[in-house]
């Protein structure tokens, strides 16, 4: 056996000789990027040994990391087999979540939980009066018959007399949830979880106040097992063994963020009663550890799609073990809780005219409202705008370009404003938006080449185009001013990866748009949500025909809209039941099954503005 | 550490030195007969050290043990200290539950269990028809809305595929419990269970054809902490973990008897949809792991007494994991659901004139039935009647006398028709009734011993009375016809333990006439439950005068009504809920609250009969 350790959190484990530092990772539960899921193609899962030999560098190793980096230790954790005792340290990593908590709760949902809180003061039993436990108190809450809960019942006697028989009794409904000696009722919490396949975050809620008392973010501890949810679903269907290991890292990652949370604001974990998820259809079977296999073939089937409660005991949320999880209703096997979260964020079932809702993650998801309809679409958007399959791709975290402009030559703009280490999603489409503008790429998205091409562009751009070692590619940024101290490029590959992502994203719109009769110019409003559209410059998305060609003042950025519909259904139980309205409403379309498709993206790869 | 290995059943355990083998054995779950929890005081838990050295004999153990015994290798488990490895022989113990499994059913329930099975037949999924699999089963059964079950749905995408889409899926009302490729609608089974203080009994049912495919009983082995409840409710007070420890031991007993039985019969564990469980109050909070701690001092609160039902997984019954354990309503701190399952088997709800039930175990309940009401008590009958307490007292097992006759000398019948081992309840009430008749005791209970006593006895009888060590006593069985090879005597101590058990008795059946305004010679019926019940010999009983005085042909013996109990609730949605209404019709008199009955009881301790 070989002990690794690693840094910055000091977690060591024990493993036997030949396991990779990417599998050792895992097995401590450190959460390492890695989008290939260890497969060497995504040269993410970066880490310095600081004590331990190296073995040589491999070819994939040679191919991600420069000479520098090797010199200085570097190394990809899923090249690298053990062979001996070792500490390696990694990359560091501020979640762009982390900065911003401050997203705007979804506003004007009135506040009525499910949760209620009543202080009873009982009158002892004597010989005259032999009444049960259970029965004195559910008698004195005057709710009628309360269901039995073992759990509740089992402490109860102990509860009533340390509490010399003033209690608190938390309840959901008629489900008595917990009984608390003395008065209690001022401190009643709940949280509202956005399971992402790329990050997932937890919002602590005061349920007396209907704020947030604290949130936090990780990224999806189970990312070692790949980017997408395609990767995940096909270690899932390894069998239960494999279904659990995903569940477990889940459920691991938002108990890690809880309990931060309840000791930042001093809360016991049994003081949270209820929590409400949202997240992408594989996340949600993920999450409740339900068989997400028949998720990835077609026809694409899942195991259920309604609104879910369960006990958190029974996913191993760390809450009040007997709390409900709420998992809200998916659509569709690629339309989720969390589109459902953006709908009642935004309202969906009640705006006016013709709206576009569009939350672009590691998949796409689009939804147009109007006309009485509400009609849902999915494109694999793949992971190109959260800087996956991108050379120098990155997600939202300091040091990533997020905006780019080119006049006479390039401007940047880098998280954090120190040096650049790659570039996220909203920078890539800034960029290509920029360099489609400047004449850098054509229409086609193939960067200029003829002479008539490279003359009209100013020289600084033009000493930026080069050969690179398999294709052509454009110098973002220097080798001076990147943390590496190489060149950061963007190559002909990554801008047809983007090309990919965008094309299916528009075609999904137009489609929608075609189905419910209207033509794309009519629609009245485009809702941005989720961290990417944040963060997109709208110029930008209309500059690469991300989006059909509207005005400007058409398009709004509506921040985590799934992350609010969950505190929205959290706060109250009639946003819940609008959760399930909308999901019950919305008409999915497949757009695998669909014939004008393949020619509205073929279309849509094309940079030109598209016509409406 | 010191190794111990128990035979016949060869389970070996590593325990530290300075562990008593008593503790050793409830360490490894061997069931060990002990009804004084390891004080000494009871001297049942004898095993024979086959390999090791045994440690000087106590003095307890010279109490209790023979010298041929104690040459023999035999020790008391709680007494003899663990210095080195050993092996150590259980004594044989054949449970008379095993011997007679074929009492009769409770009789003319109609077969309605709440478990359903119903084959589909499906048509499969289509990039035309996305419905999720979920959807897909449960509108195909046409019974609206089925309850979401995370655990169903977990395997279900694997099930129907396997079975492509050819299932069974087993209800119970609206809830889906399993889903089974295939058409097994053939098979279907649910457990009763009976927990007593003393045993455990389990009837395997054919939810098909109401008939009980099987059943098996042991040692309920919660024995190990104390034979009575009110130690094994100390033992529980301890705190959390001790409770856990209980819930565990007899969880883990019902587990060993399914499992034989399930093996025994070519049945998988998941077969088993339903269970329905009975026993006294103090069983049911422990079997369910609710503290049982205030049900022990005064006013004896219990924390619950209505119908409960738990998923098995909840309590870690090793049936199907979500099937549904019904736990029949208790009535009273000591008067639980076994007493519900005996109203329940006899009708109590449907019997004419004044009927009296009369369940006597490690307690004994007693219930009124008439002039529309049911009135119930109980009474610390104390384990006399099981054997504990008395000096060669045991249970009604191979070697025990059962039955006594005394003309010109003592005549006796055994269980299995060997040499005496000891005496059992019946057979102790047999030899009481038959001593007072012949005059070797006097109506206060006292041991013949003035000359006008002595002299009309039979010279044979004369010759059996003697002092012993501390008291007088009589013996039973010359040593020539015991299995030890030592005198089977009845002390004095004896006849007092017997006295005070049947003299509550017989004070709690007047305080319940009393209240219902009857006189006890207008009980039109009396029915004796349990296995005490079955074997008593009725002229003893009113010999002895622990029922009222009646004549012999109102006296009838009803076997083991609270198992007959739960296999009808088990049988029958109705029958649960006719308990429920028992239960909430019954009215508990609390005996210790009652003036009258000290007086009562100093009445009935008389042998004489007793006056109407």
């Amino acid at each position: 056996m070989i002990a690794i350790k690693f840094l910055p959190a000091a977690r060591e484990i024990r493993v036997p000789e030949g396991t990779t530092i990417l599998q050792a990772a895992v097995k401590a539960g450190v959460p390492m990027e890695s989008t290939c899921g260890g497969k060497g193609t995504c040269g993410k899962c970066k880490v310095q040994i600081v004590q331990g030999i190296a073995a040589p560098a491999t070819p994939t190793e040679i191919k991600h990391l420069s000479s520098a980096e090797r010199e200085g230790g570097w190394v990809l954790a899923c090249q690298q087999v053990l062979a001996q005792d070792a500490v390696v340290r990694l990359r560091e990593q501020k979640d762009v979540y982390q900065r911003k908590t401050d997203f705007k709760s979804g506003g004007q949902t009135a506040l009525a939980p499910s949760i209620h809180k009543y202080f009873l003061s009982l009158t002892p039993p004597g010989v005259e009066d032999q009444t049960p436990d259970w029965e004195r108190l559910t008698q004195s809450l005057s709710l009628g018959e309360i269901a039995f809960s073992r759990q509740v019942a089992a402490s109860l006697p102990k509860v009533l007399r340390q509490g010399n028989f003033q209690v608190t009794a938390v309840l959901e409904g008629k489900q008595l949830l917990k009984v608390e000696a003395g008065d209690t009722t001022e401190r009643c919490f709940g949280v509202a979880v956005d399971i992402g396949t790329t990050t997932v975050v937890v919002y602590l809620m005061d349920l007396n106040t209907g704020r947030a008392a604290a949130s936090g973010a990780l990224t999806n501890p189970q990312q070692v097992f790949g980017a997408d949810v395609i990767s995940r679903i096909t270690h899932a269907a390894g069998g239960p063994d494999k279904l659990g290991e995903l569940q477990e890292k889940v459920v691991g990652g938002l108990n890690e963020i809880i309990a931060r949370l309840c000791r930042e604001k001093g809360i016991e974990k049994e003081e949270i009663y209820q929590a409400v998820v949202v997240g992408n259809t594989t996340m949600a079977h993920l999450f409740l550890g339900i068989d997400p296999t028949y998720l990835a073939p077609a026809p694409f089937i899942p195991a259920f799609r309604q609104m879910v409660d369960v006990e958190a005991r029974e996913v191993g949320l760390d809450i009040l073990a007997g709390a409900r999880v709420v998992v809200l209703p998916n659509v569709a096997g690629y339309v989720g809780s969390d589109t459902v979260g953006v709908m009642l964020a935004a309202a969906a079932d009640r705006l006016t005219g013709i709206s576009l809702l569009v939350d672009i993650g590691t998949n796409g998801e689009m939804v147009l409202a109007g006309r009485g309809r509400i009609l849902t679409c999915s494109t694999a958007a793949g992971p190109a705008f959260e800087g996956a399959e991108i050379k120098y791709g990155m997600r939202a975290a300091e040091g990533a370009i997020e905006g780019v402009s080119i006049g006479r030559d390039v401007e940047l703009k880098i998280i954090g404003g120190g040096q650049a280490r790659g570039i996220c999603g909203s920078g890539l489409i800034d960029a290509i938006a920029e360099m489609f503008k400047a004449g850098v790429i054509g229409p086609s998205g193939r960067f200029a080449g003829e002479a008539q091409e490279l003359e009209p562009l100013p020289s600084a751009l033009r000493a930026r185009l080069r050969k690179g070692e398999r294709t052509s590619e454009f110098v973002l940024v220097w080798g001076k001013d990147t943390l590496s101290g190489e060149d950061l490029v963007l190559t002909q590959k990554d801008i047809r990866e983007m090309q990919l992502a965008k094309g299916a994203i528009i075609a999904g719109i137009r489609i929608l748009a075609k189905e419910m009769g209207v033509n794309p110019a009519e629609i009245d409003r485009v809702l941005l949500a989720g961290a990417f559209g944040s963060y997109i410059k709208k110029e930008s998305a209309l500059g690469i025909g991300l989006l059909p060609p509207l005005s400007l003042e058409r398009i709004q950025t509506i921040g985590n809209a799934a992350g609010d519909g969950a505190k929205m259904a959290l706060l109250s139980g009639e946003e819940r039941e609008r959760a399930k309205a909308l999901a019950q409403k919305a008409e999915h379309i497949e757009l695998s099954n669909k014939q004008e498709f393949q020619n509205e993206f073929l279309q849509g790869l094309d940079f030109r503005r598209t016509e409406g």
